[in-house]
């Protein structure tokens, strides 16, 4: 059974959100059992010139937007970065799962014969295929903000473990 | 041109741990010049109850022996955990990377065919295929520990962007 790009890109970027949804509901709870305001968490950042969590879940759920329409040579739908709650920002994710499932594998599969080119300061970038594309850049990318988001929620305090992150649980 | 298992994998991964390599040296420049214990930043952690800097490149490394040894069916080599300096942290990453290197994309890929077992809390997790453990478990997990590296580091003050995590400068 041959592994195609497709398998190694949307149904582990799909998993990885819905387990994002559920850290987020698991401090949503954590924010009303201590009584922390949820803006307090949603706004906090690793360091000061870091991206917050709010910004951390609109950028996973972009990269995987612009991954499946990159490599599908489809226009992405936008979506304006103005969550803030953890509601919205659950719903932002569900969006982008729901984007990101709606194509087949062969159409995600076509961008591996194709060169991709992203924005990048200075130059665009060019990268030769769509597995270049997924391994240089789109999965590195994804998992960057996934898991600073995960590590920002368990900072706060919430008490998730990397299973958390692994399995949603 | 089909793509594989393999290259879904180890250049994936050992392109990270060479990032990785050098976010540490970046640390370790930052520490001489601000006049910090390297002790201090290795031995800073996200949260109190979560590992170490140590011990995220330590498993980062870990995820990656791991991973080509169970895709291609060897027993790894052992590493034990007793690296306390940036240059032992990047000794230990350029064995893993010589190691996962020393395979072949056949030997990789051989594992795409047999179901593969990893040991868990409870009874061990069998993931029916090599495709299956590499998007559920090892690529989730390879990035969870970089990427949480990464973020203790930037914590610290150490001048490194996403741009650092994503080519290495």
């Amino acid at each position: 059974m041959a592994f195609t790009i497709y398998d190694a890109s949307i149904p582990m970027m799909v998993r990885m959100l819905q387990n994002l949804s559920s850290i987020l509901d698991k401090a949503a709870a954590h924010a009303a059992a201590k009584g922390i305001q949820p803006a307090t968490m949603i706004e906090s950042s690793l360091a000061p010139d870091m991206f917050n969590l709010a910004r951390q879940v609109q950028s996973a759920a972009d990269a995987a937007k612009a991954g499946a329409a990159r490599l599908s040579g489809e226009v992405p739908p936008s979506h304006a970065d103005t969550e803030t709650t953890f509601d919205e920002l659950k719903g932002r994710i569900a969006k982008v799962i729901a984007y990101v499932e709606s194509f087949t594998p062969e159409q995600i599969n076509a961008g591996g014969e194709r060169s991709i080119t992203i924005p990048a300061r200075g130059e665009p970038h060019v990268f030769k295929n769509g597995g270049d594309y997924l391994t240089q850049f789109l999965i590195p990318n994804f998992f960057f903000h996934v898991t600073t988001a995960y590590g920002l929620v368990r900072q706060q305090g919430v008490e998730i473990g990397k299973m958390t992150y692994l399995t949603g649980v």
